[in-house]
């Protein structure tokens, strides 16, 4: 075989090396390198945390005099831009690689295919797009940023088979199984921070964090409150991780300084005028500057189905328990809609059993959402 | 390899002719028979029909003298009673096979082992368990009728994700895609009867019967109607075949009337002293002694929610269309508990997209159905 049909091979090792900073690397892109030489693998590395070593460097450095005519394979184009760190696509040309296999182009408007181009200048050759499918979703909250300013939204949401949050008592602890539980933590620790509304932080008093054995980076959570109703006293702030809260115009000083004393950090964002509520697309704007990749929203039936009906979630997972719960219960998503012709539509992208619970990953059929 | 070691693979192809009877065997089982002998099959067959021969008088009579010391492979223990046709065990004696394999014993109480009896006292070897539970599957309501008395009930349901079957307002049309539709079909085509209740006949007014090319046998629709409130317009009554309503003592004798001239066929039932609701005890009596083994029901949230609350279903076929109607919705099923512990539990059997939809396959926790 020759290198070039190798390269599928290569480069999902540098995919899974690419993985190990699934939980860490925000707000920068999980990035995996291999450097190869006569078919053996020379060097490896990946991106673990902002403000380190990339990827190709971390492989470079291990490759040493190896690296000299191989092939490296990047799970994202190398960058060409100076920025905590040196231009990626420079220390390859520097340490003499023969030939360069990119999954994907950058499209960070600072690299933006002139990382491959400065390779192709130093006489380089190089191969984009292997396995770019899978390099897409590995990051796909990353690239939206890049393309569209806005994070990717994962909604997550939890039911009985016949679509009930909770009996109408209030009461719904356990609903789902705890490897379905488990599965949530592992979908929190990924993203870059957690989206919930005022509403399920004054009735659940959540701690959203991440409770993992090697957790080393919690994800902030974000709370939308329009009048800052949040209390000083909620279990948010009694666990490690950043707390930030938006609000609107009209918030009160003096709940605004007891969240301050908590640690709580405040922001003002518009209201929509139909609504009163929140400016949901400043919102999304407001995420996208704040560099926040993937978001992750645990929130009650009126903000998710707010965020589902504007068209701003990605994808939605939905864990169904297999109880049934009868009427007289909280429904999934509080809405109504004239006519089935309203409903909202999704694609499911795959099933799987959790534990005794199924699992859903969806797409809304047409996402509303451009920057 | 042994013959004993080929019994799976020759029981394997026995159990698909079998299959082959899947539409039309009510209210026998569906059976499939192979003669093999030196490893090569000489005679296959299987039951179709009520009336017409057993699967191993058709698969003798193939074989002809090539069964003479064969090996006879039958997905059900041969009869040894006089029915509506000769018993099986002596047929297989008289064509002097060597040996008979039995997928499962006959729990018929008119043969419960003594067609394998007859076939060792005649000094045939005979063995018994070779794909059982395959065997169980196939006939689990003949099988259930024959054990208790009692019917297999199959409850089909269908919703969006959030569990709705309709709007408030009633537009449910196409919840669930065609390819899930064409589903339901196969299913009620391998029942012996189909079970709704007259609220599903006033408001939805359906048909009920088989609609695929090849049909052959129209299930029996029956209706739970305790004041005879059907119409004589219904639907049901202007296609093939036989409609059965259940009443209660208090029908109206010019309703009974109305219903015979369109060709119903009327059968009282004695009433629940709590709900004023017909007996579903006494229904499940009823529907064993008439002998269908597999009921399909069709039904609204509250006569669905009933049975499964009393125990009465033996599996759930849920279909979920990827929409969210959220609030102001019909609910799945109509009662209300006083907490998540009275939630019915089900056990996932298996789950399959069908379309955009998906297929829950489940069984409640607990089948209090004992005759």
């Amino acid at each position: 075989m020759t290198d070039y049909q190798n390269d599928a091979y290569w480069m999902a090792k540098a995919l899974r090396l690419a993985e190990k900073g699934l939980n860490t690397t925000s707000p920068n892109p999980r990035v995996g390198c291999v450097i190869v030489r006569d078919g053996r693998l020379v060097g490896e590395g990946y991106h673990e945390r902002a403000g380190t070593p990339h990827a190709e460097v971390h492989a470079l450095a291990k490759a040493g005099d190896a690296a000299r005519g191989a092939t490296a394979y990047v799970t994202l184009e190398p960058c060409s831009h100076h920025g905590r760190t040196p231009p990626c696509a420079e220390a390859l040309i520097e340490a003499g690689v023969g030939r360069v296999v990119a999954a994907i182009e950058d499209p960070n408007p600072q690299v933006g295919g002139r990382g491959l181009a400065l390779l192709e200048e130093a006489g380089i050759a190089t191969r984009a797009g292997v396995l770019a499918e899978d390099a897409e979703t590995l990051n796909r909250g990353f690239l939206k940023r890049m393309r569209t300013g806005h994070p990717w939204l994962t909604l997550k949401m939890a039911s009985s088979l016949d679509g009930a949050t909770a009996l109408a008592s209030g009461e719904s602890q356990w609903i789902t199984g705890p490897e379905a539980r488990q599965d949530v933590q592992l979908g929190r620790a990924r993203s870059c921070a957690i989206l919930t509304g005022v509403g399920t932080v004054l009735t659940d008093d959540p701690s959203l964090n991440v409770r993992l054995p090697d957790v080393t980076r919690q994800p902030d959570r974000i709370v939308l409150d329009t009048r800052l109703r949040t209390s000083a006293e909620a279990r948010l702030f009694k666990s490690n991780g950043r707390v930030r809260i938006l609000h609107g115009p009209q918030a009160d000083a003096d709940s605004a300084a007891r969240l301050g004393q908590v640690g709580a950090d405040l922001t003002q964002l518009p209201l929509e005028s139909t609504t009163g509520q929140l400016d949901l697309r400043a919102l999304m704007d407001w995420l996208g500057e704040q560099g926040y990749n993937e978001i992750w929203v645990e929130a009650g039936a009126i903000l998710a189905g707010s965020l589902l009906k504007t068209g701003l979630i990605d994808e939605l997972l939905l864990y169904q328990a297999p109880k049934l719960l009868g009427a007289n219960v909280r429904p999934l998503l509080d809405w109504s809609i004239p006519s089935l012709a309203q409903a909202v539509q999704l694609v499911p992208v795959d099933t799987r059993q959790i534990g005794a619970d199924l699992r859903w990953r969806l797409r809304p059929v047409t996402v509303s959402d451009t920057a």
